[in-house]
């Protein structure tokens, strides 16, 4: 017998545990190395944690506790280790909550360093109703027919670890970059869903918007794209099951670019979208292929 | 003789003049009744003032000043008065500073009330290269074949001061609502300047983002359309003359829409571009025109 809460089954839910601390509105965490892409952990669950907390705190004190709206702009690379979220409540209304989120990490000497911070509003999905009016899903293959990520990598992250956290199927018509035939239109589709079989939640969108590949790579760009700001918008809890997710980029210049993401749940319902602006390193001499 | 600086001779620029203070990173200002829309002080206003503010500090201590990404999140409606606005240097990079603002006005017995709190990242505009991709601007009848907002007036916003500030010239195939004809698309297309014809700046860019009738109008929505949150790239120096405008919205469910805004300049240029969650009362049994 133990009073120990039992231990999450899911690697996400592990990710997004947070300890209380003795200062008010603080929380502790660890990022593990189970969820790096590249050298830095992945943005999206670094965005994942921030909400979490925020619901948390916004839990104790009574409010809304589903995210609605989600601003991040993140200021240096997260790492593996230790993790602090400080949180603020600015507002509660009828009907959003709305909070600040600062999450850092010990820097040299100990100091902190501030990873990235978030304003965010919350409200209660329940109760959306039927939608008047949203983008319906692209027709796509089923996911058996899509190209596993875990089968082909994308070029330079043959080792991430978040892409063992993540089944992730490319639709084979905007796969081709995978394969060093990027369409040059800038789309990759795809579905996705957690490996170890987790069902989605609001929060967990926030992970899965910023889930896919850079779509440079459709581009023919690659590299890391770091983003430096990323808004998010949800708009309804998903179903269990598949998330269906594209993500399109229109305007490139000065060594900067948009990316919108939208995501369906397993009915086609749009649960959620977002727009990122994001750095990428334009080889010399580069002209958009196809 | 007198040794006070020189009035600005534009409405816009003494509606952004910021006043410092004894404390640090905090500056004073006015809003003034000329910048009401409907009851309240145009958010476009409040989020150049803001981005002002800050720019202002990083001038002080050295660093980007050109408006690149900006996140606000409307808390309460600004009001004609004092203001105060707050600013914080999160992260000062090679070649980004980012930084946090509050916008804040005296309520009753004189307590801080906050209007808007923002992320804001600033850098030089200047370094931004020709387009790699971009949205061509969509084909519009020249301004002065274009409706204009001064002889028709959107329905219950007749006696908006806002719209004394702007020179704005709807495009006659989506204004079919100033005349009770929404066309069910979500779309709207303007020519927007300032009317005292003050040169846009990329400030004044987060301005005319948010400075067209609310695109809900064009489903038979009427109404105030609050944001409650609004993200902005800023990807270039707009050139003098008219800035040309779409606003579009594709999903509306609870009570919630987004809003995608996108600016280019005179000489067809993506300047900038938007998305914002925003309010709408839907009435009951509506149905989308057209």
């Amino acid at each position: 017998m133990t009073d120990a809460p039992p231990s999450p089954r899911s690697d996400y839910d592990r990710a997004i545990t947070l300890r209380p601390t003795t200062t008010p509105g603080r929380y502790a965490a660890e990022f593990s190395d189970q969820w790096l892409i590249g050298s830095a952990v992945n943005g999206g669950l670094v965005m994942a944690l921030a909400t979490t907390a925020l619901a948390t705190r916004i839990g104790e004190v009574g409010g809304h506790l589903d995210p609605i709206a989600f601003s991040g702009y993140f200021l240096t690379a997260s790492q593996p280790g230790d993790v602090v979220v400080d949180t603020e409540v600015l507002r509660s209304g009828r009907t959003l909550t709305t909070g600040q989120v600062s999450v850092s990490q010990p820097g040299r000497g100990g100091i902190p360093v501030e990873r990235m911070r978030a304003l965010v509003s919350l409200g209660d999905l329940a109760a959306s109703a039927v939608p008047i009016r949203a983008q319906a899903p692209p027709p796509m293959p089923p996911p058996e027919d899509c190209v596993s990520s875990s089968e082909q990598r994308p070029p330079g992250l043959e080792a991430s670890a978040l892409l063992d956290r993540l089944d992730l199927r490319l639709d084979p018509a905007t796969a081709g970059w995978a394969v060093g035939r990027p369409s040059g239109r800038g789309e990759i589709r795809a579905w996705l869903r957690l490996a170890d079989g987790r069902e989605p939640d609001p929060t967990l969108l926030l992970l899965a918007l910023d889930g896919l590949p850079p779509v440079a790579f459709d581009l023919g760009i690659q590299g890391w794209a770091p983003t430096l700001e990323f808004t998010a918008h949800v708009r309804a809890r998903p179903a269990p099951g598949w998330l269906q997710l594209r993500v399109t980029s229109e305007n490139l210049s000065g060594g900067l670019m948009e990316e919108d993401a939208v995501v369906w749940d397993s009915t086609g319902r749009l649960v959620a979208q977002s727009r990122q602006l994001c750095g990428v390193r334009v080889p010399d001499g580069y002209t958009v292929p196809g």
